[in-house]
């Protein structure tokens, strides 16, 4: 075998150059953890901020033990914890969709946690809990995952924690492996698990009749878990849209340079629109649709079409055939009309099932338009045969539409080809569809979220060696150095109704109408739509003068003066 | 303001943070060239290498101007020109799909021609030299573009240039703007392009008789233009396969954190495999298919699938629900019954052309069904609806079936889904689907590609000033240091059958059996689909320990030792 494809065999199961090579970037730590080669855990003091939700008076209730204890006040750090615990067993899991940064959260903990406590892994996710399913985790395995991407060191899944039985498997868990505390590193479902979890574990879950301590850490891509200067952004968050970023900066460029081609990139993100504005903000394409504006103006999806189909004839009159529209994944669920055609087809599709359900898909369409107000059937007609056979065909076990599965970039192109056509016959028209989505989940964090991740580590391992349960860990004044803090979970519970029963949830954040960063992006989006202002925000940097970035939206929503971030 | 968003403002139109610093990265130049902040031009003399193809008699008699003056033979650098020309007036144009690097030609040659020449832009691409879009390049434009990616900086087209009208049109140009040379950075077809045009300006186009040198530069991204180690590969291959070698890692990345996910990643590249095998070094993935394979071993769309299938039921059968399998976008075309299928569809529906058109769509598969041959019958008949929908309504004005037009990706996943069903119906099978294309051809260059393209301006211009006209600038040697030399382009034509006329062609390199890359790949290609040993090279790195590699397949193919390269 040659020399080279010795080399090339090496390099398989993560052992590319760069994951070698980023393996030994040095991590920044806060100064309250002291030395980044020797950091220590941090004992935790109240602060003067209480948390609370119009719900607060129930949750008291339902979380006696947690908010007792907590109060809902959120905790700084104060100062080296010359007492913290030794020979706990604490148990990380993942939970939810993977983002990057998770590895160095683990890396964190065992790293605070030290030699002389325990760090299991769970695999895979809550799932793993409930089967019990844990291993020790090694200083090998922490030097092989550190600052790479996504959550395959542990897998992860969606598995919801809340009926009795998942409830007392939990607890056989913890007895059979001896645990003292859980970390759950995930979303706002993942982490009001992790307040239920506190609250059920809070006591007499051992023979001695103590309990298991439970930690939250807040992950998600879609930056709707945000909680002011208190969780600026969730981790994950800025290597995603620095991935989707590059995609989109490198579309940009290219419709400039083939000068015959609109391209509609529909953005991931559940449900807010973080991502997308924060995708605009980097790279100042000609359309951006935000989803919370159209449900503020109570936007038809007529009067959406219409808009881009003007922007685009107007690019055309002064000889841009081309330019981008960014879409939020969310976007269907937030015009008014729609949401209203979808519940009354998901009533009169239950209600003459059986009716429907023999007819032949051809038939469908006529029949059903027939049952519908004069509204919604209007706006059924109006939509592209594909889109009415799938807002027919397909429903979930509860007999609802999955939303997520309509191709709004493609519905949009449809509809914007046919109003630009309308509206001035002669104007080219040509466009692509892209949908970014899992290409940002589990690319290698960038420096940011590498940093910031492996100080939640730090952060959460200190809260379980202070003795504390029921919070989510945090790191605030990124751009000054950083400080470890605790949100107290219950301060952050509400009641949602939910298939038909009050739940607790954290409620997830939207894009504001009257945040820094909308404001800044309504101030520039016209003359975006005017003339090619694009950047390229293009690839991450690990290395040089390019590598210290936060995210725009970040910055502009918590008053930075700058891009930059500083931790330690 | 406030001080961020006028920062932000500063941000726009190609001023990023990264793009702003990767304008002061420096560029390393060839020995041959002197000091990269001052390159000189070079003389060239001839080698010892003659080129020939199976038409070599023809394209002397076509091409009798050219073929006499260069004989075919190659040229290499033979030290400093201390008589390089003054006063030339040079256009330079950028012609087909974008790639990374094409900037960097530009400032190349304006580099190299100094102040004592004129570079001119042409804008857009062939077309715009047909219309005499000119403009004077300046050492301002040069500042400006330098390292960033994508054509925009001129725009291109596809033109092609053969007809008496076009070639008096391009006369026109010179004549009007009292050209002396012309460098059309391109593909194949724009090489090609490049060697008419030298041969038909070779004399006379001006007042005193003289010609119009014309130079072409390799360039694609789909790297089938690949002459052995005269031209290991064109420019834009790199950046692009790093692109989607950074997608496809962090996708493999997901799937083992979700655990339960196939993704099917279509690539670019309209013929050739070379990008597809290429990002399978990279991120080793359990499935690739490669185009050129199916065609040596005649294989069907039945089998293809059945592979696959029988792959994920294997995997599934460890526990591994979850895979990742690159098809290259040109695969259908090389799948012989397709192939044959395709034409005679062709055949039958052009045959039938009015019967056929007055039918209800619905009733179309059944009539054609009819004419087929048995065997092409039933292979129609096993296809989705959606893909028979496809074969039988999309016509272009040649009566010919856009094959590119097939969403090959979502075929194989629903022929998949239904094979791994009659394998094994207890396995699961969730599939998501990606075309990666447009985000590769205009991201910012590698260090690889800016380099390389800076080098290749350089050759180019000192071809100019050297007194040459029908060659490729072309740089070898990229592992030790570089050396410029030049391909006569007559020595790379041969005839080839087109709309039923010969045609003179530079023939694109598909990926061989024999080669090192392709040997290397199928030795490992079992061990990557029996288990997870993929990789995720990363973001592309223009600074840090990661920032110096080569492609793997190049590497592999010239049998270099190291993935690193060495340019100066």
């Amino acid at each position: 075998m040659s020399n080279l494809a010795e080399q090339l065999q090496k390099m398989e199961a993560h052992n590319s150059i760069f994951e070698s090579a980023v393996r030994q970037l040095p991590l920044p730590v806060c100064a309250a953890f002291g030395s980044p080669t020797q950091p220590q855990a941090v004992t935790f003091a109240n602060t003067s901020r209480v948390l609370s939700t119009k719900d607060s008076e129930s949750v008291a209730k339902s979380f006696a033990n947690s908010v007792q204890a907590s109060g809902n006040v959120v905790l700084a750090s104060s100062g080296t914890n010359a007492k913290a615990a030794q020979g706990k067993r604490v148990a990380v899991l993942f939970s939810g969709g993977p983002a990057a940064g998770g590895h160095n959260v683990v890396c964190g903990l065992k790293r605070v946690l030290g030699a002389g406590n325990t760090l299991f892994g769970v695999k895979p996710g809550p799932k793993g809990l409930l089967k019990g399913n844990l291993f020790e985790i090694t200083d090998a395995d922490v030097a092989s995952i550190i600052n790479t991407g996504g959550f395959d060191f542990l897998g992860t899944d969606r598995t919801k924690i809340k009926t009795d039985e998942q409830f007392a498997q939990v607890k056989a868990t913890c007895v059979k492996h001896n645990l003292d505390a859980i970390v759950i590193i995930g979303g706002d479902d993942s982490n009001t698990n992790a307040a239920v979890l506190a609250e059920y574990l809070f006591k007499n879950v051992k023979a001695d009749g103590s309990g298991v301590q439970v930690i939250g850490v807040p992950k998600t891509i879609d930056g709707d878990l945000q909680i002011g200067d208190l969780l600026p952004i969730s981790f994950g968050f800025d290597t995603a849209t620095k991935i989707y970023g590059e995609m989109v900066g490198n579309i940009l460029q290219d419709t400039r340079s083939s000068l015959k081609y609109w391209h509609f990139v529909k953005l991931m993100g559940r449900s807010a629109s973080h991502v997308t504005i924060e995708v605009a903000l980097q790279t100042k394409p000609a359309i951006t649709v935000i989803s919370e504006e159209v449900a503020e103006k109570k936007m038809s999806l007529a009067a959406i079409v219409d808009q881009i189909a003007r922007a685009v004839v107007a690019r055309a009159a002064k000889g841009m055939h081309h330019g981008v529209v960014l879409v939020p994944e969310g976007l269907i669920e937030f015009i008014p009309e729609m949401n209203a055609l979808i519940a009354e087809l998901n009533e009169q599709i239950a209600h003459h099932e059986l009716a429907f359900s023999a007819l032949p898909e051809d038939a469908k369409p006529a029949y059903i338009l027939d049952k519908l107000s004069p509204e919604n059937s209007k706006l059924l007609a109006s939509l592209p045969s594909y889109v009415v056979h799938m807002l027919l065909a397909e429903r979930d076990s509860h007999g609802n539409l999955q939303v997520s599965l309509i191709p709004t970039e493609r519905l949009l192109v449809d509809m914007v080809k046919a109003r630009v056509k309308q509206l001035d016959a002669g104007v080219a028209f040509s466009a692509h569809t892209h949908f970014l989505g899992y290409e940002g989940r589990c690319g290698a964090p960038t420096l940011f979220d590498a940093a910031y991740t492996y100080n939640l580590g730090l952060t959460a391992g200190s809260l379980i060696l202070d003795g504390r349960t029921g919070y989510m860990a945090t790191v605030t004044g990124l751009t000054n150095g950083g400080a470890p803090q605790a949100i107290p979970l219950t301060g952050l519970l509400n009641i949602e109704r939910r298939h038909g029963k009050d739940e607790f949830v954290i409620e997830k954040a939207l894009v504001k109408m009257d945040s820094a960063a909308m404001k800044y992006f309504v101030s520039r989006r016209d003359e975006w739509a005017d003339d090619d202002l694009f950047a390229s925000p293009g690839p991450r940097q690990l290395w040089g003068p390019a590598a210290y970035q936060q995210p725009i939206s970040v910055a502009l929503n918590s008053g930075s003066s700058s891009l930059a971030f500083k931790l330690g």
